[in-house]
């Protein structure tokens, strides 16, 4: 027991290494919610983790979406009349926009600026532009590179294609004791953008490789798929599943320097939103924690009314509010080995909160037990007590079969961990006995029920 | 739909000058509890809106009350020995206490002063004083008057009358698509005061005006009562009609200059309390909200204990606390044109949020349903939304038969308009069914049930 | 009726000396909990209440306890080469360390050290230190006395007693109408400590006496006890009065110059903490409320999961907080006359409160009930009302057999002694009625119900 204990046995150095590392390795890749590149990604995450790969043909229908055609891409380039390669998606992937359709023509510079897509207010960025659902081209470049284009005829060349073909997304499932499912989803799906989301991508994995052979509580499964799209052909095909989930987070934008930030679920007081608010209240400075929202990451999804499942998201800086999101500044040196072990850091606190939160019940709830004759008190009477102690009184009070240890933790403000010893020591001095699994998930019926089904039927009839 | 979009596109100056010249018209009329000054009043309102009046004979019992003798007054003044009207009812009809009893003597300054009031702080204005349930007479008068009175002899005179005749209150009801009703009560006894209650009266009168002959949800009724006594004797005779009220105002004191406030129901969480809460908090600068008291205007009786219903107070300046308050002060200058539009605009836009707000179910409720192929999502990827897209997720998001469109204005923090504008556009769109009304007042019972009933039984058992 | 003003026309001057006297007489005793100091205490208390005491065999199994054997000693000393008492209990009884066994040996300074306890931090303070389970021996002194001792050889002995025979505690039962009981608790163990707890001991005295020989709605059990083995003792012999319990309070450390301090019970919501809240709100300044821990006094006990009671602790400065605490500067110039009297008032006004707090219902529920007609209105209308008007317009308003008295003074801020005056004239004028207790208890669930019992099945299940 105790996932925290074991992960601070690592060299927290060596491992903010390695994951900046698989950063490195995932960074060149041009991703998209389709196609070689996300393969690619999800066959070098597969060297870490078992991973199994999903292809779902184009044009299924997923709930209200098609699945769309498969998109890859060779090479594309703006050649001036000079012949010079003036945009070259050779030396960044973020110069397409993602999902262009193919092009090669001659036109001249007032035609082409159709196409060209800058941000004047950071005119060294090249911006990431998307354009999955309505057939386009065009490309993206630093306000300078576009203003620095003279005028006269320019050779364009998007050499993509747009086929039939599938949508690939990767599963690792790590079994429990239980079927109750613990989420971790990430979006592949991003090109060349550290933060958002390689971050996110490069702490799933590691978190896996953490778990994987352990004797856990519950069922692990990491979803590693495209934005949205891919959420949705997931939730589509795995609707039972999605019903075993108990607790679920969505990573990304986990590599910065940014303080922390957690947007809780739908529902707003789940057994995962007061972990995570926990982990983070005790382990990390000046957190901030936001109300649910319908827009964002796959939380989106997760959350639809059909589902409202207990799923909230993980961030440091919240996407959309640094000024590097979404453009080649988010880039290797955005992120950082510390702060990505970190990340995974608070990961496993939080896990390590699921996976011990039971419930006790007090085996001598009149009065207290008499600790001292066990070892368990001080020896002279009077004063203050040390916190170790404290945890033990406020369990022994508190295990009356209601409270879970995490509500014992919040309530007595104190962390985690402690509280969980303070439970193991008193059920090993025969304090304590556990309620068994079935009867606690009777009690916490807003997390342990079914929500979902209840409200899909509503909402349909 | 849309009160408010229809309210907005009147001419609001034009609008504020109207009130303003109704107020003017009903200034000079010397109105009590009963009696002609209040019938004149009713008929000046049956001008402009259909308004049926009621006569409760004096000596009916109301409840624990009894409707007192009807008061007329004709004339009324202080001479001095030199033959001059130094106190003239004919200038001002607050220099009598209402409901004085008819008196005629001459009695010397000494004796006359125990008849006298005047306030000392306020040297210049006259009080505005009442005796309705104790025979008296009296003369109110600014303090500079009483002061320059010089010693002697005085001829008072009243020339009034008390005599059984009746109390008189009118009702203009607006039927709607169900009986299910919204009340607007404002009291119509006080003498030549503007704020109190000039205000309610005119902005009462015109938003009758604003919905007649419209197609609404709920029925409306507009009473136009005596302070207290009226409201008794109107739920007294109309004990059925009051279950059917399902939210309520009562209008006072808003026509000046002061901020919004709002005096919450009993309840204190009922549709109207968070209607005019979520309107006031948008649309007004700075408004307070005041927890219900037992103290106040007619809201005392609506919530009574056995009746218990979900009335709120909308003011501007509360009554009692500003100094022209119950004085002669409180006069045509206290009182604004625009002040006066603006407060009846937020009466539509309350209305319009009651009329519409509805429950919804997402008819794709697993995952989000695709926006962009139905044009309702913007082309191009990436980066923040605008809040009229953040509105429709929002709507989709919670659309789950619990929430209303209040509900969801609320917790998105969006202005009820555009929720409801986002509401109606998804559910032309085919991805939204409205959830029927009968089951959305079950769901609602806070405020749907008929609790008045159950109250009044067991208090009284 | 009317504690609270029966209490206030006694002398508080002569009554704050009366206590203080009573603790003068209890502070030279050596006290521990066991013994003839414990007993001795208990015979001045029965001198002036009606008290049965009870002797508890040693060796008693009390829940998960085992009564200790019972301690008593003659004389202490640490004599130095020359023949002087270095350390004498005769002067201070703190000098012992409490429960230390017999010792009577010759030693070197470096051998007694080990023995020898001190604050470096307080030199000229002894400390107050007790070993109840663990065999031992020691000395108390202050560090100045400490650094004073020469090297050399002592000669030490304490002639103290360990045998089996009783713990002892006392019970003063005063029967009301009801069997319902409010239990004030303080524990009567520790040796010449003014604050901790004479300040308890005295003030729960002289509230015994003065409730003694009234006519009260509930049976009032003061149970002076060591404390922990004392109370955990109490409860085991008493399983069956303690669920009738209804409110309680633990008193120590209430007689120093310090604000008020309320530890809520682990319930934190019931009766005895709004009561205790409300009364510390309107009559003391600036109280400070705690939320419930398990480290404490004997709420520890009574708040152990199997029994859950109402029960909190009420202090002035909180024990372990101020310097003096556990030394002997805790004297008797530490707690102060007025103090304490001030202390049995705020004690007297919460039992005010309990003894009549009871719910009504309004007999003319719909509208307000004409006050006037029956002099208990203003004569003339308008302007604002005084304090005592709007206590009744509020208990009319609130009457509806949901809410108690306690409720109606929380809700409109109006002192709880002014409501109650309200409520007992509307009733005597015939327009309220009593709601029947038998009711109220099953409205009052979460107080009047029996939850010890359930819990404690289900935390042995």
């Amino acid at each position: 027991m105790g996932l925290l204990k074991d992960f601070d046995q690592r060299n927290r150095a060596a491992l903010g290494e390695e994951l900046h590392r698989f950063a490195r390795e995932l960074y060149p890749i041009c991703r998209s919610i389709t196609g070689n590149g996300l393969r690619r990604t999800l066959t070098m995450i597969q060297n870490r983790v078992p991973l199994q790969t999903t292809e779902v043909p184009s044009g299924t229908q997923v709930f209200d979406w098609k699945v769309p055609k498969e998109w890859n891409i060779r090479d594309a380039f703006i050649r001036s009349a000079n012949g010079k390669r003036v945009v070259d998606f050779q030396k960044c992937n973020l110069y397409v926009m993602n999902y262009s359709v193919p092009v090669h023509s001659i036109m001249p510079l007032n035609e082409l600026k159709t196409h060209l897509f800058s941000i004047p207010e950071k005119p060294d960025c090249i911006p990431y532009r998307t354009s999955y659902y309505k057939e386009d081209w065009g490309f993206c470049l630093s306000h300078s590179q576009l203003q620095a284009l003279e005028d006269g005829e320019y050779e364009v060349c998007i050499d993509s294609t747009l086929e039939n073909r599938s949508l690939t997304y990767g599963e690792c499932y790590l079994p429990g004791q239980t079927t109750d499912e613990v989420l971790i989803s990430c979006h592949a799906c991003h090109p060349s953008l550290a933060n958002d989301n390689l971050s996110g991508l490069t702490v799933a994995t590691h978190l896996a490789e953490f778990l994987a052979g352990r004797d856990l509580r519950y069922s692990y499964r990491f979803v590693f798929i495209p934005g949205t799209i891919g959420a949705i052909a997931w939730l589509a095909r795995n609707i039972e599943a999605a019903q075993r989930i108990r607790h679920g987070l969505v990573l990304t934008c986990i590599g910065d320097k940014g303080r922390f930030h957690y947007k809780k679920s739908r529902r707003g007081n789940t057994e995962i939103d007061r972990a995570v608010m926990h982990v983070l209240t005790h382990q990390t400075d000046a957190p901030e924690f936001l109300e649910f929202s319908p827009y964002g990451y796959d939380e989106r999804q997760y959350c639809s009314p059909g589902f409202n499942l207990p799923v909230g998201c993980l961030m440091r800086s919240v996407w959309g509010t640094f000024p590097e999101y979404h453009t080649s500044a988010d880039n290797l040196e955005f992120i950082h080995a510390d702060k990505l072990a970190e990340s995974l850091r608070v990961c496993a606190a939080v896990l390590d909160v699921l996976e011990d939160n039971h419930r006790y019940c007090n085996l001598n709830p009149h009065c207290e037990p008499q600790l001292g004759k066990r070892g368990l008190y001080r020896p002279t009477g009077g004063g203050t007590i040390e916190e170790e102690l404290n945890a033990r009184l406020w369990v022994l009070n508190l295990s009356d079969g209601d409270h879970s240890l995490l509500d014992i933790a919040d309530r007595s403000k104190i962390a985690f961990p402690m509280i969980r010893d303070a439970a193991e020591l008193l059920h090993q001095s025969g304090l304590l006995s556990v309620v068994s699994e079935s009867v606690a998930d009777g009690k916490s019926s807003p997390e342990a029920a079914a929500p979902s089904v209840a409200v899909a039927r509503r909402s349909q009839s």
